[in-house]
């Protein structure tokens, strides 16, 4: 059994706010079920929670759609005020059809409404995306070794669709301390044939193994993934995001 | 510790050869480990061992393009013969482009190169997908049921690309036993707001959370998933599969 990857759902975190001492809640919650975070652990955090701490909310009553979010808004079946927020994230629409909103992120990221999201934030209010989620990953990297000693990796995580396949996956949105792609390129098979095309996407398949423990309804918003072997590295989840100028879709 | 979930990759496979029988290779494999199968366990297999042991290869000294596959070959930088045997395996061309060949294959999945693929097959072969994956699946899983007594879910994964975001993952490709999908629809969080757009590809985040024990170097096909609550059902891979009609990149 040499190769057993353990993925563990962090019961217990409450209700997370904004200026919550997000590390805290997480080393608390561990601390309630009897877990302590282990050397090359990985803390996996769904967006949500981050951007709760972050204060990251907006009332929908606050918002005043423009004219452009009306207009948007009624060609996709949403609240114009909705709209105006996930306009405000976008720098560019990708796409846009009856129900669909798909739009490039100030962050980069290629998603549904920006990431704007409504569930689990309160009636009339939504969640935006960390700011900088690399730079949310790091902070808490860094706060988790200053309190406990242990270097762990950090991933933030959203849920997104994807063309051709139905159903959401989650995808690693913020990255700090491992290579959030593996390189196969150049090595060669069994047989002495080089290996084509094997850039894995690791951070992306430690986020949805994360996703199978967190569940939405079940309030379970973070998780530690133990026993994956992964390249240490500063990391970063922009390394994650195609350049348009090589993206067929975009 | 509530949910946490095992990920074991099964080490000690043989080559597998065309003809062999999978599941008493598997069935030895994880004897020789020291580890039994238990209810529940979801047993998944790269998409690789079930197309060898299907005799799913086919060496390219033996095919004869045709006047469109060597124009496609010319276009897209891919040795003609192999293009012969991607154009074979697809009903449709997606996208095309210097170095892109992105089919819909007969099976009706979205990928690069039809699944046809020369890693770990030998020199001058190729692997096909499965013809029919999911009766693959469904027939690895009666005949452990048949040896062992033991009710477990298969899956059979492949690694594709995905647009807007660099590297692979693992998908699914062949599913028994579990729905591979987990609709949240209609239900209400934790404020009562109801869940929007939350349908989960369940069987894609397991296929991602197995790929990080099948390493394509180690030389790891197939790995056990223990401890996560599926819904049991037939199941089928095809329901990841967005139909055309409702695909806004096909």
């Amino acid at each position: 059994m040499a190769r057993a990857i353990q993925v563990i759902g962090i019961e217990g975190l409450p209700e997370v706010r904004p200026g919550d001492d997000l590390v805290a809640l997480l080393l608390d919650a561990l601390a309630a079920e009897g877990l302590a975070l282990q050397e090359g652990d990985i803390v996996v955090l769904t967006q949500k929670i981050v951007s709760k701490a972050e204060g990251r909310l907006i009332a929908l009553a606050e918002v005043e759609p423009s004219m452009f979010a009306r207009t948007v808004a009624e060609q996709t079946g949403r609240d114009p005020r909705l709209t105006e927020v996930i306009l405000r994230e976008a720098r560019r629409i990708v796409r846009m059809d009856r129900q669909v909103l798909l739009v490039e992120t100030r962050q980069g990221l290629v998603c549904a409404n920006a990431g704007v999201d409504r569930s689990n934030v309160g009636e009339g209010r939504v969640a935006l995306l960390p700011q900088d989620p690399d730079a949310s990953a790091r902070a808490i990297r860094e706060e988790i070794k200053r309190r406990t000693g242990i270097q762990v990796a950090v991933l933030i995580t959203d849920t997104f669709g994807r063309p051709w396949r139905e159903g959401l996956t989650e995808v690693a949105v913020g990255v700090a301390g491992l290579a959030p792609l593996k390189d196969h390129r150049g090595h060669r098979d069994r047989f002495g044939v080089p290996l084509q095309a094997t850039l894995v996407a690791v951070a992306d398949e430690l986020a949805c193994a994360a996703g199978l423990v967190m569940e939405k309804l079940a309030g379970i918003p973070a998780a530690i993934i133990r026993g994956y072997a992964y390249e240490p590295q500063e990391g970063t989840a922009a390394a994650l995001v195609r350049p348009p100028e090589r993206d067929l879709f975009r």
